[in-house]
């Protein structure tokens, strides 16, 4: 996203309200830092929320998933709008792996942002842990797997991704809010909750918490995330006619 | 609504954005592919969060329909930001037929989008139900009949419809969360729970899950749409003074 | 509202989108139609909305309220974004009497306004009855009364008309978004729950639902109200420097 | 803010709709009012908001906390909106604190801001109190301390400043709602609830009721909140490449 000229003039014209003209986008190290502060925040929100309602809600799951729900919806919002200036505000390889395949962020960019994300993502839920004083890392006991749970991933993957090159392409003014409004109603629609993020997956992978999964369940989901990715940045490639896709 | 001459210059401004000026709406192939993914998501939203809603609940119903409406409130906005430069994002009949008489929509396209909207939500209850491990289709055993379900579907639909219309004529960028809005107070405030759309009611058939209704019940709450739908759009002509009404 | 200069040149703008210049507001039969058609559905989502949470949510209030609350913001944004451009969405005789103040709704215009906005709250709650199987009208046997809910509601409808003023003056395309968000809020932090509006107190003396407030304390309710709205327009005039107020 | 050269011209293109062009901010008895009056408000939505939703959930702690949140977020977005454009709406003595540190608030204006923050606070403690029958002020015995609190302050008053001097450098027009959605996912995801704000912990020391804390832990909290917003300061500075920061 960082790296594709309409981005980049969005970018710049945002930039510009405080600094005047600029014909660069940030320099590598402050897009990572922003990527690892944002997907550090946005694990910090899932799985934080997820303890405090399920320790509030007296047994009653859909109170909790509710208040996961919103607070991840809200919370994702606001993360696109501080870090999107920057970094383009991914948080997330998938994200990452469709903006390359459109060619508009670089091999080795994508590299490193899927790098920082995924350490973004163990602090995220470290920091997590020590507010509500779990330990600082402990794997999963949650079972998540079946084809269901597959094609809901990949279900859930597809349409973050048609949100957000939906909106990028016609009104990029609306993708923090849209992204944010499609996982508050991902996490009800979609039977396994929309993870849809294979590094919050890794993160989820280290907590016994609400927001837990089996490391073993893992890579199964990260395959039918990555799979539903590419086939809305194709798909969306033909319907939005751009000419930047085959 | 594609159709419209207000609609194709915004459709034009958002396009430009990326693809220098257009002169054409996007070719009916797209349009009618947006119209049966939209609606295809439309109803596994519905279904899905209703079935998740509905298990997790533990018999709390005013909890379930929290979740069903936030979650169809906040996904029907996502949709219409997607797919709306592409096709309008009507994804129900009663909307086409209002701007088919309002002039902004070919007869021959009416057609064909109403037909693939019922495609389109005959495939989303399906995948609804794959994620949630229910057979493909089951015929709904749930009654919603009678008088005040009837008024209820038409108050729900002039209020849908009432919502469209006003906002494409005066603030169209706000017809996407204008419409989720609309829909999350409907949940609660119209005793049918505001279906407010054939293509759904005919989706909704086939699940006998939280979402569902009765078969035998469906044609006089699409009776009740339409009138509402046609209602409006007569009213509302008069209301904003257009001079494309009679 | 429709009266003052910076909401008419606001309304042109709008209207031109579709209609090409225009020099006048709508004409004042419109103006009541939309005022009486947007109290009506906000009386109806009151009390709707109200019943509906009331009945599912199995004596738990608080989930009640919750969908009272939700519902009551997200429709009242949409009736402001539909008929704002038409009448100005008071759908409040103390929002009518503050623009008067203010001088910008005649005194003629608002005594229409008023009287349209009574019947179109009656109309509404007769509405709501018909869906929910209720008597067309029937007395509150609920009690609302002594100082503290008249603090409430002083401070209910101060707030009101903090958000339209401050709106209104420096970023009227938030009006609509941020009264659905007061009210949100106005249900939780005040103890009456912010009728704030005496139309929508006298509609809804007429249904001993959830919504309901018992005729006799209606009175002390409206007067409250209406100190409330004085207060704040003449703080008001003063805090955003205002040529117009004395 | 109301300092900075950019919030400056922000204001100066708002009032512009009503009054023309202006050269100076609102005059400091106007803006030290505003700030009053919306941490007045901010604190009778937290505290009266927590009372009905603990009066109202029957035990359920989750839904009394999802009310809560609910409502605080709109509701901060609103007073936000309303005295954005007089004062800045900081009602935050660390806002007004990170201000001062970036130069966009003189040492004069910030102590008097702070002061009156304060008072505002105070003075919203008791109108939740006289609207739900508690006395005036009664100091809370509820504890809230250790490591992991203070981490959660910390973490809280971090993210709240990384949104407002994020959005405020890229896209000031969105400031109000990204700060009303942080808060919802704050009080959620840190394990205090997001304070956040030392005027807001000193106002809820006195009151015993579901928003309180008790007097002798609110200064570790302060400290905490302190900590927090110097230090995004300082990593945003950098982050986003400003000229005014070292």
């Amino acid at each position: 996203m960082p790296d594709s000229p309409a981005r980049r003039k969005a970018v710049e014209a945002d930039m510009a309200l405080d600094e005047g003209p600029r014909t660069e986008p940030p320099a590598l190290a402050r897009r990572l830092t922003a990527e690892a502060l944002g997907t550090a925040f946005l694990l910090a929100i899932v799985v934080g929320s997820g303890i405090m309602g399920d320790r509030l809600s007296g047994g009653n799951v859909a109170v909790a998933l509710l208040a996961n729900a919103v607070a991840t919806g809200a919370g994702l919002t606001v993360l696109i709008l501080i870090f999107g200036p920057i970094s383009g505000a991914h948080f997330n390889p998938a994200v990452t792996l469709s903006f390359a395949i459109q060619g508009e962020c670089s091999r080795r960019d994508a590299g490193a942002y899927v790098i920082v994300q995924v350490l973004g993502a163990l602090i995220g839920v470290a920091v997590a842990h020590v507010m509500f004083q779990e330990p600082l890392f402990f794997a999963s006991t949650t079972p998540r797997q079946g084809v269901s749970q597959w094609v809901a991933e990949f279900v859930a993957t597809f349409g973050l991704l048609a949100t957000i090159i939906g909106c990028v392409r016609t009104r990029p003014e609306a993708v923090a809010y849209a992204v944010g409004l499609y996982i508050t109603a991902g996490y009800w629609f979609t039977a396994s909750t929309s993870f849809a993020n294979p590094a919050v997956t890794i993160g989820r992978t280290l907590t016994d918490t609400f927001a837990g999964i089996r490391p073993g369940d893992a890579p199964a989901f990260i395959v039918a995330q990555l799979v539903g990715a590419v086939a809305v940045t194709f798909i969306f490639a033909w319907l939005f006619a751009s000419k930047r896709a085959p």
